[in-house]
């Protein structure tokens, strides 16, 4: 089987002109089939409170409303996912932008109410997995938002991970498939505040400590989920890194 | 060959709920292959005021600064683009939103300052004909939205009429196609005044005579052009219809 490469790079690496640039140009140096998913919550953010809206976010996910549902298609979709596919054509890769909506690639379910109601939230039911493959043979290049659609024309903000994360697992019968999760960090850190104490190999087994002594917390608890979960859906290679991760093996490889 | 159905809706006919769920529902029971081009600009010209930007427009035409592009960008191919896209999903169309960037679909050249500087405009030079033919046979809708790209990492704004009339000739190898530009009258008027003038049949003499005597003016002046550039270019049939007109042969059938 061909080898795919699924990236996905956090909306913090695409905030700096620089970085945003040395991003795009070592994914435009991956070989083809390859996917890139984006996030881009602080632009979201900055627009939300430009418009007069307070932004509210809980255990780390945006509170969706209707008027922050808006915003963020307009954010991920439109500007941060054009920028992202006009630059990435500039370096003569064929990028071409997508959201789930599009083409039904990725159909959602809004996250029922429980303890808190996170409003236009999807959760992932399925890919369009037949269309993706042809857009992959077509020499195309996905790159998607973190924005689905529920089939009854209501679009769903989607983690961006979790996207990442469920792409990969579903190509798994047509592809070797290499999951790089992008990160603001070299990879997953033994010490949170040591830079250098990036952990190579990340097991099951030490996650599971790592919880208990709480070296692992916040946002890199569901990171970290959605990278198990892949690696547990035959995903070839799952790797939390960070640029330099675009171009060498370097970065925590999950293992079972 | 088979025949292919052009639609360019405006802003004004996406703007109220109403109108916009009819105009799509009726856009969805064309048969594909069919591909449909969507303005914007009211959308657009309420976000830059909302955030303090003063919109600028001569002759009809945005002149976009880097601002306006931004909001362009993200009115255009995120809000407009993915709640068009999500509703044909609903409706069963299998639609996929695209900006000229996405697949280098429509490429476009800045255009040249000469009296007036219209900013970040895209003229188009070229249509990725070959994906286009390849997306249509996947039985994918192509809606694309006004935003093109240089291939040198700029977007470019570009007149939603001009790309529907581009698109449609450049497929005229291909398909028998039929293009349908629709506005929020049911076609060309005789006198602007009377919603019931409809011209039929608008011959090229026709028009000249018409210009003269300043029975065709403003916005109509640039729509009429590239409506004859297309039916010059074997489009089959070009036509400037009301909403009607997508469901009946009702509206101005352009001739040479």
């Amino acid at each position: 089987m061909k080898t795919l490469t699924v990236v996905k790079i956090g909306g913090r690496l695409l905030e700096g002109e620089a970085d945003s640039r040395t991003v795009l140009q070592l994914f435009a140096q991956i070989p083809a089939p390859k996917i890139l998913i984006h996030g881009g919550g602080k632009k979201a953010t900055e627009l939300s409170i430009q418009l007069g809206l307070t932004p509210n976010i809980k255990n780390g996910r945006r509170i969706t409303d209707q008027a922050t549902l808006d915003i963020t298609t307009m954010v991920y979709a439109g500007l941060i996912n054009k920028k992202i596919v006009s630059r990435l054509q500039q370096l003569k890769c064929n990028a071409l932008g997508l959201s789930g909506a599009d083409g039904n690639l990725i159909l959602s379910n809004k996250r029922p109410i429980q303890e808190i109601d996170y409003g236009y939230v999807g959760d992932i039911q399925q890919v369009n997995v037949p269309l993706l493959v042809e857009l992959l043979k077509l020499n195309i290049t996905p790159v998607f938002c973190a924005i689905t659609h529920d089939e009854h024309g209501q679009l769903l903000n989607t983690n961006a991970d979790t996207i990442a994360a469920t792409v990969a697992s579903s190509l798994s019968d047509y592809y070797t498939v290499q999951l790089k999760i992008c990160l603001d960090k070299n990879g997953v850190l033994l010490y949170p505040d040591d830079d250098n104490s990036t952990i190579d190999i990340l097991t099951h087994e030490a996650y599971l400590s790592a919880l208990e002594n709480d070296s692992i917390s916040g946002g890199m608890i569901p990171k970290l989920e959605n990278a198990f979960k892949a690696k547990n859906s035959n995903v070839h290679q799952v790797m939390l890194c960070g640029i330099d991760g675009l171009k060498e093996e370097k970065g925590t490889t999950i293992c079972l």
